[in-house]
Order: structure tokens, then sequence, then C-alpha cells
């Protein structure tokens, strides 16, 4: 098995080497060859090159080979572990953005696209004034005490500042927090899971973590003690699972949605999944759900959830309810529920069913994916399972302080009546409704092209069309030794500068093929991406059409 | 083994239960009696218990025995794990500082003081101005177009914001970052390090991280596969190191430091423990030193760091060089130097060695532990493993951006010219000196006790003095089945408030006891904190003097 997973690795590696964009013309075609070739000999390129160091060992070159760490002295599950989102694609674009600052006139475009990961800020998104505001005061305590500050700044966040600062032991954000996070800020989450849900929510259910991830890796390596114990994950899904389960050594149980029903998810398909996993001898602990979906952009119906909670009770499975996405629903017929509501709403308490929620500052409106921020909320757990979890965020002391008042905010917005709640609405509301117009015209440009069905994004920040690829393309994809999707991934990056996410980097059924894309490029680009990726897919298809 | 290391467990929760303090008067046993009961049955406390959660389910009770996870189905490795640092200790002294505030008068002290953990902010060390201005400007960018700011602010934390604005793409503080950290931020990391040790640093072998406790999981991820893989670990150790390794399911493979000469690293028992740990047919895969030293306070002679590079390059070991504590240098004939340099003086190059150097902004002068930044400077490893290293990265996508900022302010502070050097450097030293007075105040203090030998506390914020505990104590201990240092521990904290760390927790000479302190009660507290601990030493010496 060891031995499997570092040839796979290796040829993975000398896939990388040897791909080769097929450009359309040849000063083009040279030029992205001698990329591609990169990190090892692109003296081509400005920096930085991506894997390269100082004295330039390539590969696991011979003379380095008095080196103690080879690839085949590796942890085999880090070999195995794949993360698609920041993959080779991702690498190749970098490559081409440092190339682009200094031959302009070699491509076909003026700037690189990423529409590969959920990054608002990254393509213009504005941050929300008032998290700012309190966020620039917290760290700089000394502003408070000047008059000049007031002209600086709104008043509620000026008194937010010194809310959260007379909750923060001696006032110090400097300091290490409770490793669950700050009391007070947990207080303020608390209280607005219970604003959004009608139930109670108590603080010390809650362990802020730095983003979502962190949360479910403390959970993976808590349920997982080898490939015997299996997790349940959506297919498609969000390639942080399938990473976090390779990496703690478990087994990805997969349960597919339905696309021709919008990604529905059936409970026949997890009792078919759970049964044939338990029939090898899988012991399945928890259940995976993300709503709003990623990369899908599903919104789960309430009555699906609770079958969904059901399901767990009866299966005896944690319920790991990815809500991260929960602030960004775009179509009037759908509404967020939280599982916790959900559960509640069908008399279900603590001891009934076992419920992590994870939640992020980097989705929803706000999109501070750069600050690291979020929380788990933890329900039905005994107290000797909790200390054990208690004890797996202590030994990384606490998640950082800015990320976590970030978090108490995304909670506790302005009200009505503060001095920043209407420009605070104004932004949030701004933000969110054009979302949901970059949603609708990018699903319907989709749409349009030959070969190409998009389901709607209900919510998330996603679409995932399908895209039926001629055999002349698979062909020769099957000849670069790449996937399909990706084949036509990097060939939409090298003609049109927009990066997206090959389906076979989130699983998807064998034999269909997809590409996830954000919908976070400003307003006034969507037009160019649209024209430009209609043309690419028209001449992509011209050349391989059978 | 994985039932033992449950029992274990089991036995550790049992004790931690049945506690119990021993006080010196009637009315405060029973309250410390009751509250080392807790969690489970503490009505005499308000908010927050530790492990509790709303519903109150204690322990691993029969009445929810229907739950999905129990003690004895979570991860062994979880289980095995433990963080001393944050340990039973800690959960005590929380819940005595919850009480104390509406129990005033029921305790022998007012406050509770935590030296168990290098937070010095905590303790009401002030931030560097100068770092929490750029971090402001930076949170709040709006800032930097208003001309009140100019009045605010220093100059140079303009400019520098300002620079490190347009080296973060679209000025998005907010965003995602490549996964190793920004690049300008590295580009100026790593021009620190070159100033730093006179040979050149590359920004691309740069990972940055949050806080130095994410890079060293890293490297145990992709060092062990299996407890057939060894890491050579000091003792007396920083948990984080043993806790890593437990997660990761290795061996720690211990080396004794010699508190004889002074915590001493010899070159003759990291060669005997080698050996030995092989003939169990352990592969031993690296070698972590801690320079200066935690617990333990030294600071490596230069010689003797040639010696350990040697041995690394010699018996092909990667080296894991924790560097977090290299501006904590208290004494005029001690220097840190870093492994790097060492090396590099010595003509080894990339080809020679592999070196692993982490560094934080939780330590230093600046201690900004909560803002969790840091980062691990990786030579010698071939591209195809580092592209591993980078994966890992990749999978939490980035480190935290506030402390990415800090990171490379900690590594490029303001110079002789600039605005805020003359203040800069005042804070600086103010703080650097009075470290240096506080440890040499303590380390006498405790050299004046009763059985007690410690070492002078050359480097890093602690003291780990030895106590030479008496045999009717260490009796005791064992009736109430706590380790006899963890036991004095206990009752310094009830009888002082004092928050000491048991040396059991860092591991040490079988036989010996020690507990360690750190040196970061401001100045105006040491008297009081030498007092109590001087009278408390005393009359537990009376109480239990063979």
């Amino acid at each position: 098995m060891r031995r499997f997973v570092i040839s796979q690795a290796k040829n993975l590696i000398d896939q990388t080497r040897r791909r080769r964009p097929l450009p359309n013309h040849k000063s083009l075609r040279l030029r992205l060859l001698s990329l591609a070739a990169a990190p090892d000999s692109a003296p081509v390129l400005s920096s930085p090159r991506l894997f390269s160091s100082s004295s330039d060992m390539s590969g696991s070159d011979s003379s380095s080979s008095s080196l103690p760490v080879t690839l085949d002295s590796l942890n085999p599950k880090v070999l195995k572990c794949e993360y698609a989102v920041r993959g080779e694609i991702v690498n190749i674009a970098q490559r081409l953005q440092e190339d682009l600052k200094i031959n302009k006139d070699a491509y076909p475009f003026d700037e690189i696209i990423y529409c590969n990961i959920g990054n608002p800020q990254s393509l213009g998104q504005q941050p929300i004034t008032f998290f700012r505001e309190v966020l620039a005061l917290c760290s700089h305590t000394a502003l408070l005490d000047e008059s000049a500050t007031h002209g600086l700044f709104s008043s509620d966040s000026i008194d937010r500042a010194w809310k959260i600062l007379d909750q923060i032991p001696g006032k110090a954000t400097g300091a290490y927090s409770h490793s669950q996070g700050i009391k007070g800020l947990r207080d303020a989450i608390a209280a607005g899971i219970e604003a959004r849900d009608g139930f109670p929510a108590d603080p010390n259910d809650i362990f802020m973590t730095d983003g979502a991830s962190p949360g479910v890796h403390m959970m993976m390596q808590l349920l997982i003690s080898s490939e015997k114990d299996g997790i349940l994950c959506p297919i498609p899904q969000y390639p942080l699972y399938s990473a976090s389960i390779a990496l703690h050594g478990g087994s990805l149980v997969p349960y597919y949605l339905d696309e021709a029903s919008g990604w529905g998810l059936e409970i026949s398909e997890l009792k078919k999944q759970l049964e044939e996993a338990r029939s090898k001898g899988i012991t399945v602990r928890a259940l995976a759900v993300i709503n709003p979906g990623n990369p899908t952009g599903q919104v789960l119906a309430e009555e699906n959830q609770r079958e969904i909670v059901d399901f767990c009770k009866q299966e005896r499975l944690v319920l790991l309810a990815d809500e991260v996405y929960q602030e960004n629903v775009y179509v009037p017929d759908k509404k967020f529920h939280s599982f916790k509501k959900v559960a509640r709403s069908m008399g279900y308490g603590e001891k009934d069913i076992c419920l992590v929620s994870f939640q992020s500052i980097s989705k929803g409106y706000y999109g501070e994916c750069g600050k690291r921020g979020g929380y788990m909320e933890v329900t039905g757990f005994t107290s000797d399972v909790r200390e054990q979890i208690y004890k797996l965020a202590s030994v990384n002391l606490c998640s950082n302080i800015s990320g976590q008042i970030l978090a108490s905010l995304v909670m506790s917005p302005p009200k009505p009546g503060d001095d920043s709640y209407d420009s605070y609405i104004a932004e949030k509301e701004g933000i969110l409704s054009s979302l949901a117009k970059r949603a609708k015209t990018l699903e319907e440009a989709l749409n349009k092209l030959e070969g190409v069905t998009c389901n709607r994004a209900e919510g998330a920040m996603y679409l995932f069309p399908c895209i039926n690829l001629p055999q002349k393309a698979i062909a020769a994809a099957e000849a670069a030794k790449t996937a399909p999707d990706a084949f036509y991934c990097k060939r939409l990056l090298n003609a049109t500068g927009i990066v997206v996410v090959p389906g076979s980097g989130f699983r998807q059924v064998p034999g269909t093929w997809h590409f996830r894309c954000t919908i976070l490029p400003q307003e006034d680009k969507i037009p160019a991406i649209v024209n430009r990726l209609t043309e690419f897919h028209k001449s992509f298809m011209d050349e391989f059409r059978d």
C-alpha cells in the first residue's frame, strides 16, 4: 500500500513536470512549455519559483541522496492527501502571473482571474467597515484614549471595542486566551446562535478556531483511529474533507448527490453506502453534510434536514454540519436552517444526537478569509469526550484573537439604532445582491455552452457545471496523462487566464466531468469573463468535436 | 495497547475527580473540595464550568450510552497525548479564579497569578507601540486616507503600512494569501534572517504559521509514519513535542539534559540514546533542540551547536531547531546563534544538512501570543519533499494575515533614523532588562529555599528549580494518587494563588522533582510572589519534613 502511494505520488509529480499545455500559436506554446517545466528549469521566470530553494535542489536528485529525507521516507498519509483547490492548476496560474508581469505581450490575456477559491476580497470585495473599525481599535487600544478617534470611527465601533476589551482579562488582545476562545466573545456567539435559531446555545459548547478547517481536522483526529473508521462524505465534496480523512488515515465513505435533482441528498443513498461500508468492516463514525453545498451550491430543504437528523440518530453517527455558507443564500424559495435548530425543533436534545456545526468568518457577506476566524459548536458529547476535544484545542493554545473578535462580530453585527447600522446593512445587502446577480449571469452563460449543463447556485459561492466532453478531447487528455476535466481547465487557463478547479478534485460520478467556478469576480468583470469563456469553449469544441 | 491507553486516560480522569487539595483550615478545605469535585457537581460555582454542557451530561453516564461517541471509541493517540502547560492545575486555577470573584474572603489570597505559561501580555506586559500602529492601519486601511491619522500614528508606521499593503495583491488583508505567506512579508523575514546571521536566506524557504506550534505539527506529520519513527527530544522538554509526537503516533526518543552542568547537552548522551533507539528497531528521523531552552532556560554555546550540527549530519537526522526564544537572552556571557548560521559557518550548505528553524511572535520582547504568528525556515529538503510540505500548508489555506504582518515586523523592526526608533528601542530594552532582573530575583529566591536548587535562566522565560521533596510528602502524594511535584504545585496554588507547572509535565530524570515557573509577572509583583512562595515552602516543609 505504502509503495503504491509513493509510486502514485511520483507519477503525479512526473506528470506535472511533463505537462504541456496546448497553446494557440508557437511563441505562446514555447513560453507555456518553459513554464510547465518549472520549477526545475525556469530561467525565464522572475521570482518566486514555487518549490525551488536557494541552492536549487531539484527532485530527489542523486547529488542530494545523502540527505535524510526522501519522498519514500515520508508519512504515506501525507503523500496520499490531495487538495485540488490549491493544486497543480493554481501553481501553473501563479507562474503565469509572474511571467505576465515581464512578458505582457506573450499572452492572449492581461490578467489571471482566480475563480478557483472562495476568496472574495482577493477579487476586490471590500470588508465591512464596522468590523474593521472594531478590529483596528482592538489592535491599537491607545486610539481609544484619543479624542481625534471620535472623528475617524463610528460611535458604536468605539463602544463595541470597549465592550470587547472589557471581556478580555487585562484588555490584553496580545495574550493567549482560554483554549476555547475568550469567554465574552463566546457569549456573543452563543447569543447570535440563539437569535438565529430560537433555541438556547451554550458558550461552553463553542470552540473558536482559525477558520473552519482546524475544527474539521480536530473532529477527524478525534474520531479516526485507523482505516477501519469511516466518514460519510458527499460527492462532490469540498476537498478539505478528503484531505483531512487521508491525513488521519481513515476511510472516506462516499455518498453521491443527485445532480439531476439539483444535487439532492437522498436518504436511500446514505443507507446504501452505509450498509456497503459496514459490510466491508468499516465502522462509520460520522456523516459530513455541507449546507449550503460546496462545490454544488444547493440549499437543503428543511424536510430533508429532518430526515438526515433522524438517519444520524438511528445509525448513531456524529453529524458534522459544515454551515460556513449560512449567510450565502440567493434564491427566495430557499432558506438556511441550522441542523441544530432542526434537531431541537424535532424535540431532540443533548442526549439524542451528537452534532458539530462549523462556522467561518471567511464566507458569508464578510469574506474575511485572511483573518482566519471561525468556531465549532459542539453538542451531544459526554463531558469526558469534551475534555479530549478541549485537550486537542489546548495543544495549539488558542485561535488568533483578531479572528475571535471578528467571529463574535459576525454573530452579533450592528443593530437598528446603532450608528453604523444603516451603512452596515447597505454594505451587506450590496454584496449579497450582487453575488446573487453574478451567480445568475454565470449560470445562464454556462447553460448556453454546447454540452454544458449547470444547476443553479442557490447558495454558497460556486457553480459546478457538467461538461459533456467529446471523445476526442478525452483521448487527448489521456495522451497528455491528465484527467479530461483537468485538461479542459488547463486549456481554459492558458487561453483566457481564468482559473477554475477540475471536478476530479472534488470527486464526481465516474465518467462525468465538471469544474468549479466561483461567482466572486466583481460585477463589472463578469461580461468579459462570460465572453472569454464562451469564445474559449467554442474553439475547444471546434477542435475536439467528434 | 489501545485498552491500556484508555484505561490510563480513565484513571487520570478519575484522579481529577477525586483530587483533594490539603488546605489550611476547614472552610477553605470544604470550598476547595467542592471545587475539586467540579466539573460534575459544582453548584457553588458561577459560570463557566469547564467541560459542562448545557444539559450537564457528566462523564460517560449510562443515560447517554446511546450516543455514538464514548471515550473508548476515540482515537487512542488523542487519549495518549498530554499537554501539562494547560493541564489539570490550570483547570483548578480557572475554577478558583471564578469562585474568587464571588467569594473573596474564602481564600488566603486575592488573585490568581498565572506563572504556568509564557504569556507576557496576560500579566501586564504592553505590546510594542510601532507593531500595533502598523497592525491597526492594515486592519482598517481607510485610516490611511484621513489627514487626522498623521496626528495619531508615527510617520514610519504609516509608511510601513503602505509598504505592506503594496505587497499584498489588491491590498486585501482580508484575503487568503499564498499558503507559505505573503511573498513581500517573506522577503522582509528573509532579509531579517540575513541581517541576523550574515548568511543568505531565501523567502521561498519561509513557511509562515499561526505561531510555532503548527509548524512543529507539520514536520511531525511529514516525518512520522508509525511508532517505528522516532524523534530525539530533550528531557525536560516543552510538551508540544511529546504531544505532537503522540498525536502523530511516533516514538519520543529522550535525551537527558545534564542539570548539574546547567542543563548541558552532551553529544555522548545523544549517541547513547540514538543507539538504544536503533537497537529497538526505531528509525530516528530528527533531533529536536530548543535553544534557548524551554523549560530549562539555558543558552547553548556555539561550540556545542557545532557538535550538534555534525551529529545530525553524520547520523542523517533532520535538525528541528526551536529558536522561538532567540531574543530572550539575559546573561552577558551567552549569545544566541541560529543553527543555520552555525551550519553555514561550518561550510555546510543545502546539500549537507536538513534544518528547520521555528520562530514565533509569541515570545521575545514582543510577546504577541494572541496574534498567533510565526514561521519556519526550511532548508536542505529536496524539491519533491518541499512540495509535500507546501501541500500540507495549503490544506489549511494560509496562516492569519495579522500574524504574518507581525512576523515581518518582528524580523524588520524600526531602524535608526525612523520616527519610532527611539521609543521602540526604549520599549524593547525596558522589557528585556526587566525580564533579566526578574529572572535573577526569582532564581536567587528559589535557591534560598530549603532543598531547592535552581539553575540560572540564561534565556527564555522560565526557571525550572529542582525540589528535593521529603519522603513524607512523597508518601502523601502517593496516597492522593498524584505525582509528588504535582502535589506540591497544587498545594502551592491553594495556599498562594500562584500557578506553576509540575516538572512531570515536561518529563525529568526519574526520582527527581521540579516545577516550571515563568519570570513574567510584572516587576512590582515579584517581591510579593517571593514572599508568598517562601512562606508556603517553609510551611510545606514544616508539615512534611522527615
